[in-house]
């Protein structure tokens, strides 16, 4: 079963260069992977859980050189056999039969998708495997022979991580340390500094909910963290200032998302965002009916990279300049604290920001990250907030500014369908004025179509 | 996406000939199909569970003939294209690269994977796709057209009951009824006749596991029950009887499989049955150190009909006339009772049947369905029982007689290689001994190789 | 510690009378009491659970005359000591100081009852002393000499099984089967007759509730059967008929405590029933804010007893001949299928019924034992409903009767001070009415106030 | 019930001194006291949980001088009667029998106690009654009338507490935040310094256990830390590192139990510390069956308060001079640093501990707390380990020595029974000889017996 060629190619590749895979490595990886062929094989169909532990812990110990040669042997010894795949290829493109159909579908896949499925008879297999996609995945660009091994750890992990295997989970004082310390680890949006920090974001007037899958107890796939408070929240420090006094969450009339973090890199394109946020919406109106908003207090993460660009974008010369005076004047350390600048700078940045969330593009979809997740996902542009996140980071890329976009269940369908279908951008009357009045929508274009940027 | 042309046909069919399908039958199903292709579509990714939950609903509610029309429908319309698939495979045909592999892989997946995925964020979705592959596999063999579904079933239930996704649950009087019911409509071999007979097999001295996912929580997926016992069993009768005894399961020796249940019909060929014996064995011996002896004890099922057309197995006359007589004296209902008979049957009896566990094949395998799962996994033939199970299900199918298979966790792989590469059947001395001197296998045979049946 | 004088009576007693207590009964529970005396020395505090646990088991081996001797010992050898209790009352008396109050306390507690605490630590232990208790109980009436016995228990049993320590759990068919075999075995007032009758009464309109100490998790302490109906009922056997229809729950208006069952004879006299009605009738009410009416369907066990007696009552001859033909009548075991018999009766009975719930009297309490029970919780006696039970049972103690005692949760502290402190009997009109128009109520009496009874 | 001469009084004294108690306060006091009046008449009994909630709440919302009247009328108006307490108590003196005797305890049982039993029934009355009793135990001294208060409470609580309700569990880093919180706010012995020092104090060496009452599911009652290591720890500071590497547990020889906290200062002189340690020590046994050292690493709290004293203990002028010598030198902040002086006084020292902890009593008990403690459960002092405990606090009351007292769980009995009887303390030969080189036992001594200090 083995491919001696590979080997011998390996082996030739090692004494031609000096420089290339030491033998170790080559030897290492070599060994996991012949515990990957007896997994396989009869053997493995009787020995269970035992032989899956040994081929895991030997993948396991692999790094760096030995761990590239696995893959590469995975690749090569673990890959559907063409000649098969051509010949029910032909066969189906013949008669495209019930039976042709089911045999190819054998055909193209992969031994290493069963190999995959033995492995996680393995104790820590399920997280071993997400984490094999995570570093198959860092690599794949720079290594095109990988992309099949990609592509079947994808379609496993989106099978296993069907939503309806996730629980959800309300996470708070009660929850394990061990669950904490990884919301301490994983938070991406704004960091918890500690454990006092993350105390005040579990009080009683905020609530954290994440997915769990049965296998992974200890590790959240996704988290969302909420604050329940009275009107929408335009600024995001008071919301995670560990002294803030708590409130009765029975008075709040709005939950804020403010914050919700993919924790598994390995589940990247394996999508729970939109379903969490929805349920938690769900979940909170049941609990306190007298919640009436439901929206985020979100980032801007492109705006600042666009207008750089943007001077680019407009024909005006003065219209230009202006532009760029702004981007440098952004470039200032102290221009919060000056007040003339500071009011100066406040209506044209916050209309650019209008027209950079409602008209910049990447082909025909919102240009920034986050207003395509919740867009997508059927909310609405609600409001813009000057200096909602005074934090370095917020500086840097969203300009101190900050948007609520609002999620009401009965209209994230409809919503949603005139974003997929039609690329509209649902947004309030005010946000859709304040990019009207923008640089760079307002004198110039004859054409009424705004720009697409890439 | 719709096909009307395949609606028009099926119209036309209802029109040309008296009884086709109710008008009812195919509204209901279009209904259901409906909601299928909206859960696929745009709005489905957003709707999350609620539209799951209607389009679950609407087949639920399906029945008979709109049920097929409902599969026929998911054949014709949620297939792979043919076109693509085919221009894909060319593709690959001209270069096998890893992206033509996955792009190939792609076009061969049906989009009813991907429903089934979305499906089973429903409530209950889990437990009515394995019901659904149930009723599928019931009518597959006169519905060539739905294979397609089975086999994407198959594939799809295959990944999500990997075994690291079970759990093994000890199950007894602390079980609730909920799940104890569920034991006493399925266990298969043994009927279990009400909750007095089934408190006996769970007292101190029986035990009985099940392996769960932990999205069927109150479904066993298979369960084994097992007595702790002085010495290998031979006869089930004093195993089952509710009044028997309760022993002291510290004084055991031996530890009994009489029973194993495959619950789930929908899950057939995704196996368990050698896991579990496995890992329960593994356990009760860490639990009871003093346990030497893990063996079952098991029907012959095969035997009798393999019998009854042994005369024509055998050349001399001689032997062919006493095999007739062997035949119909086990018809008599009172063989039994009847000394002088009952002597000069058992060993002719015990010798044939020994033959036919270790020599009776279809193609290369053992021709008794008990066998070939024991020995499959490892196990060896240990003893023959006379008049081990005297129930009518027992007298009918195995004359009786029981048989031992013991395993022995150390040479397990050992016996599983040699049978799965050698076809050899690992047997005791005893047994090996009895076959030899069978009527079959006695005095004829020139040609030392035991004869082929099918 | 040890009090030779007693055992020397007692082997006295032995010798002196034949067919006294056998030498073995004595020994056997003097080795018990060995056990307990070192469990309360100073090594049985060090020895921890061990000596506990040798300790219950010693005098869990024990039955008749040696559980006698046992008691006997328990009350001579444990008990306070006089002359010290002498002593603390006269300083008490003297002096009614906090300091000797506390003395007295310590003074007159038995060292019994530091006993029962220390054998608590053995597994099991809590369960044993309840048993123990019922032991005592059952014969203390003959035994006067163990009253102290029982006095410790029940004060030591009131103190652990306070309400705060218990938890109100559901049960239905997710129950384990270990808890739902004790219902069955317990129920007392409507015998379940296996596992099918249970079922039905765990059905989708059918509640059970028990409360549990945590000590005793597969024990239940009370528990009640509710049924959620349209309208109050007025019969118990369509309510606890195996194959009546099950019905939506959410459709209920009311729900019909139709069984309450005290489970350990050892708790007597501590008492939960009250609340365990008024927890559930919260509860329900809070997952079904459509039911609207809270009642009991209750036997009234006494009234036969009592119309039995009630001839003599009456001084009308007339009236006292009336009364002694109905009690004949009544025994005829076919009355109810005569149907003039049936219709003569019926105003009769109704109305002698309604008398006795209201009128007769225990010193000034009511004299039915079930009565007494739901007014002093606050219930109003609503309704009676002829042939409401027609079991044997019902037709032997409440001549076939049930009445509906109504919980109204706002009215029922209001109604218990009426009936605690004035011993007014809530009734509805119609009732009242009722028992206005009875025989015996009726025409001679100048004296207007009810007779009472014993 | 209420007693207005008392309350009388109590206004009067509020005219008669500038200065009294405020009239708030009594009027608070009293609202809560009327509450429990009610709680504790018929109405409370019907009323259920709603009564004893708004009881309790009342009684939380007291402090300082309304939390003193609040006692002192728990005091006067819920305590027995002394009339009754007379005549029953003179009853039982002319005739001792059970009847007189259950009449007396039942006179003498305050009508607090039932009041606390159904303050219980409110959600964390349990929590609360532990509180109040710490508050009434903080300040009975000064107020000998509130005795009575604090017995009943006691009396309660253990009977609440008794160790057959309390279960044992593991803590460590799967444990809830809000459970391992309360570690690092109770550690009474080496402070925890925050999470990361509680992390390592949960690693895989080491071990934390508690127990835990079912009502107080967070708050653990007592808890103990341990160390597995290789050999018998002579050293703390190692032992709390959080930067000390972690060790294979497997490997280990010993466990150390280093520390051992109390939680519940209202729960005083109930005592499990006992019970904990050795189930701890069998549970670990089994565990780890390498395991052959179970001991402390103790402080010995009172050695330099006593040694302060010891001069006066000797009649030899020179052996005066020398003591005095020492507790100067002990004084001077940098001795440790000096090898000389440390060398000069490290075997004085450790002779002096050993007569202190061997020799020095307060009546026939060892002066010092902690060997009283664990010579008590039967332990046997075992080592003294120079410079074990350098912290501030370990120099301070040990001179920074520390020792180890071991628990053989087969002779645990034994030497508990010789200290319990003859005050013997048993000690390993080595600090037998330590101590009777010391300076207090050598030379001068023509008296055997060991000098007796207070």
């Amino acid at each position: 079963m083995e491919k001696p060629s590979f080997l011998q190619r390996l082996f030739e590749s090692v004494s031609r260069r000096p420089g290339g895979v030491p033998r170790a490595a080559i030897r290492d990886a070599r060994r996991a992977v012949s515990l990957c062929h007896a997994l396989l094989s009869e053997r493995g169909e009787v020995s269970g859980a035992h032989l899956a532990r040994d081929a895991l812990a030997a993948y396991q110990a692999l790094e760096g050189e030995s761990l590239s040669v696995f893959f590469d042997l995975l690749a090569e010894e673990f890959s559907p056999d063409p000649q098969m795949v051509g010949k029910l290829a032909e066969a189906y493109r013949v008669n495209p039969s019930q039976a042709n159909l089911v045999g190819l579908q054998q055909a193209v896949e992969a031994p290493r998708g069963k190999l995959f499925q033995r492995l996680n008879m393995a104790p820590g297999g399920t997280g071993q495997l997400v984490e094999m996609r995570r570093r198959v995945m860092r690599e794949v660009k720079l290594k095109p022979q990988w992309a099949g091994i990609e592509a079947d750890l994808a379609r496993l992990l989106a099978s296993w991580f069907n939503r309806g295997f996730l629980t959800l989970q309300r996470i708070d004082w009660h929850t394990s340390a061990l669950v904490l310390e990884k919301l301490i680890q994983y938070e991406a949006v704004h960091q918890i500094k500690g454990w006092d920090d993350l105390r005040r974001r579990l009080a009683a007037d905020r609530r954290c909910y994440a997915f769990f899958h049965p296998r992974l107890p200890d590790e959240p796939v996704i988290f969302i963290e909420v604050a329940l408070t009275r009107g929408m929240s335009a600024h995001v420090q008071p919301l995670i200032d560990p002294s803030s006094p708590v409130c009765d969450p029975a008075d709040a009339n709005c939950a804020i998302f403010y914050s919700i973090t993919n924790c598994q890199e390995g589940l990247r394109g394996v999508s729970f965002g939109n379903l969490l946020i929805k349920q938690v919406a769900e979940d909170l109106g049941r609990e306190f009916p007298r919640l009436k908003t439901f929206a985020t207090l979100s980032p801007i993460p492109g705006f600042r990279a666009w207008l750089a660009k943007a001077p680019k974008l407009v024909q005006s010369e003065t219209q230009q300049a202006e532009l760029e005076a702004l981007v440098t004047d952004l470039d200032k350390p102290d221009w919060r604290e000056d007040d003339a600048m500071r009011e100066r700078m406040q209506p044209l940045l916050l209309r650019l920001c209008a027209h950079y969330l409602l008209h910049a593009k990447h082909r025909e979809e919102p240009l920034d990250s986050v207003a395509r997740f919740h867009l997508g996902n059927g909310a609405r542009l609600e409001r813009l907030n000057w200096l909602g996140d005074t934090s370095e980071n917020g500086m840097k890329h969203s300009a101190g500014m900050m948007v609520n976009y609002v999620y009401r269940l009965e209209e994230l369908e409809r919503n949603h369908e005139a974003f997929a279908h039609d690329h509209r951008v649902i947004a309030s009357r005010r946000l859709e004025t304040l990019a009207r009045e923008s640089l760079l929508s307002q004198p110039p274009a004859p054409d009424q179509k705004p720009l697409e940027h890439a």
